[in-house]
């Protein structure tokens, strides 16, 4: 049969699942389906398909087990090292109608399935005086189920954890078809192997997630937010331990170079700032709580910190809509240096003391490659984002010296005890910097995982473990 | 060869990778090493060893795998389902010199060996100003590598988390002698497959742990303790939702039945309290912070919602004698309970609003069955401690009737969506009820998992996972 007939035949059957209008092999869909944010790349499925119900996704499985088809879960394709990319063609499984929001008040959780826009979770249950932390920038576009596919962080996640601090049980279609909670909705668990953390951060390689029973905090009522230019980018990394050490945990530590602004208030309306020239980087800082006076207090404690330093003026955000304007300025850095050049992202993460070493490393091996990197990210988890800047460079550097250096930068990463990716995943375009993280045996556990979970490998193939393995 | 022979072979063996002052064959040592806390099992390993070194670990794993034999890590011997009994006999793997603890101030972690006494962990990081919130009860003799091992929890749990949320990387030894570490020392990672936490809470059937990385925080300054007693058990944990509905995240929410209080207090010395006949059961609630002031506030709004309710005269504990008194008394319920007579003790767990509903199931299956239960535990995790005492019951009831009703408690607690084991584990004793909790798609997934670690089946044999699997 040869692959044209494959696919009419694959469409037809799926469309016996679903219901026609939830198929789509046309070339449009395919290829919206096809990319994520990860660079420019774009891998169509040969047909995407939207499930409405766990059974239906069960019974797309099913076939594609029989098959031996590639299947690829899809979300809300904000995913920043490749995730959702049919590399192998196949079955494009669209999660988008997995949108519904059970919120459970007497017991602090939620019952979320994956397609539920992050920010419109964190919406729904501040409506009801709760707080789902983890605030990825992509949070208005990106889903609940990615964010646990790939263990997603944000700005939150200094004070509040990662997804997986949130995540309690999970409901998961096995490759075979098999569906499978994986834990119980209790807020400690000592029952058998954690297959729930082991499915949190898997990438859609290992099952693919229909419900998410998610914990909830009490919503807080108040925070401060300042935004702190120093002259010297290190002296913002070194400020960021030593806040630690004065006793703080700040709800958000968020660290941006000089270019990240810069380009960033190009890039973003109705936001303004006045920098002097002389000024290198910027740390935004705020602290949360319920009580206006212990957040006065913690931010003079901050502020004695920060004083060590050298720094320009401190702005603190006086309302509400300065509070957004400076939080929508960071959330678009990403963008921002994105839009100015072809670009490469990494999301080192290495132990908060470690970021001024590592933030001079990442200087020192560009200049030795001859590019040039723009650095933000969450600074009060370690967790530095470098984007590295194609510029001028010409397509032959671009292709031959930058992946040396990324290797230089993720080989320093990982001797300051640090590791590849804090949050976005290893995906399609870090598999093959896995071997700097791990040897041999760590990996062959984790393919054996694979293995177990998935014997045929038509489940998100080709992700997360190299390809020599 | 007959056992006797290979015995001896296998210590002169041992003896050649440790040295003969670690190695032990009379019968003494090995019972000393045979049993835990758990009922009055003792099975003694064939010998006992104490290794020195990750090395000395990692040359006694291969030993064991050439000839096959079972190795169980041995800690504090204070678990509650057996993890620790070398039930297939072979070597008993105590890791006591695994005792150093090194504290990074700069980065907040630290790295500590799994035989470090885990109150001595948490006063270690408490003199630097830094908090390791996990403190089971038996935290003055349990050993963090333990903690680990069975994911242990403990009365600030509530609030901080167990220990799974602290632990970052572990450097494992596997069966074959291979040494890896699971992960990165990074509060955020999304590196490859959570090995990390498949390791939390694997009783020591996947690997031997002989390094953890864990996270610390800022210490806090101070706290407010107070004692409440209800006229009803049931509204006792009624209120233990209510709380968190009213926005305040206690550090501590401890319910104790009368029973359990009365025992205690019988037990321990120096501690003496006025209890009304009347009074059912108590909440034990401590809110902890660095700012008086928002302590009395979240202090006011507790007793705000204990109105609601028909309680007695709340005592605070007014110093920093009568706080340890109460924590003294609380943390000795268990030991209390159990000197009292033969008993069995279950660690069920549920969503916390479900606990006045497992309370009432639990009375009632008791009635049913004939026996006789003390319950206490981590009310605001929904963690619930039943203490089945046998009492006068008849040895054939207790061996025949009992473990009817265990089944039902257990039946219960899932049909609540919570589940068999919330800090103890499953090790010896509750594996067999483990079909109760997870379907065969479930257990053959963890009985892969075990596979792939262990393909030999020599470490911890027996535990987590069900005999007829």
């Amino acid at each position: 049969m040869n692959s044209e007939i494959l696919h009419q035949n694959l469409a037809a059957q799926l469309e016996n699942i679903v219901g026609r209008p939830f198929v789509f092999t046309d070339i449009e869909t395919r290829q919206h389906y096809g990319h994520d944010e990860t660079e420019d790349y774009n891998f169509p499925p040969a047909v995407v398909v939207k499930p409405g119900s766990t059974e239906e996704v069960s019974a797309i499985m099913k076939l594609a087990t029989e098959y031996k088809i590639p299947i690829v879960p899809i979300g809300g394709r904000t995913g920043l090292s490749g995730g959702a990319l049919s590399i192998h063609g196949g079955i494009g499984l669209s999660m988008e109608r997995f949108n519904k929001i059970e919120i459970d008040e007497k017991n602090l959780q939620a019952v979320v399935e994956p397609c539920v826009i992050t920010q419109a979770f964190r919406e729904a249950v501040a409506e009801k005086g709760l707080f789902y932390p983890p605030d990825p920038s992509s949070q208005g576009s990106c889903t609940i189920g990615g964010n646990v596919a790939e263990n997603a962080g944000g700005a939150r996640a200094v004070k509040y954890g990662v997804t997986k601090d949130y995540v309690l049980n999970l409901e998961v279609v096995l490759p075979n078809g098999e569906v499978i909670w994986t834990g119980a909705n209790t807020l400690k668990n000592s029952t058998g192997y954690n297959l729930t953390q082991l499915m949190v951060g898997s990438e859609g390689t290992l099952g693919i997630i229909t419900k998410i029973v998610m914990k909830l905090l009490p919503a807080n009522t108040h925070n401060i937010l300042m935004l702190v230019p120093f002259f010297r980018a290190e002296q913002a990394c070194e400020a960021v331990a030593e806040i630690f050490r004065a006793g703080i945990v700040p709800s958000a530590l968020e660290f941006m170079e000089r270019d990240a602004i810069d380009w960033t208030l190009k890039y973003v309306d109705g936001v303004s700032l006045n920098i002097k020239p002389e000024v290198k980087a910027h740390l935004l800082i705020e602290v949360d709580g319920n009580y206006p006076d212990v957040l006065f207090s913690e931010a003079e404690k901050i502020m004695g910190v920060l004083e060590q330093f050298d720094i320009d003026e401190i702005l603190f955000a006086d309302t509400e809509d300065q509070k957004n304007a400076l939080w929508k300025m960071r959330r678009a850095v990403g963008e921002a240096v994105k839009s100015n050049s072809v670009y490469k992202e990494e999301d080192t993460v290495v132990p908060r003391y470690e970021l001024p070493t590592l933030l001079k490393g990442i200087k020192s091996i560009g200049d030795m490659y001859g590019f040039k990197s723009v650095c933000y990210g969450h600074a009060g988890d370690g967790n530095l984002h470098v984007n590295i800047i194609k510029g001028d460079m010409s397509d032959e550097n671009w292709k031959v010296e930058v992946p040396k250096g990324i290797r230089e930068i993720f080989e320093l990463t990982v001797s300051l005890k640090g590791t590849l990716s804090g949050e976005h995943g290893i995906g399609y375009v870090q598999k093959n910097f896995m071997d700097i993280a791990f040897n041999n045996t760590q990996l062959q556990l984790m393919k054996g995982i694979k293995q177990l979970f998935d014997p045929h490998n038509i489940l998100n193939p080709g992700k997360v473990l190299p390809d020599n393995l």
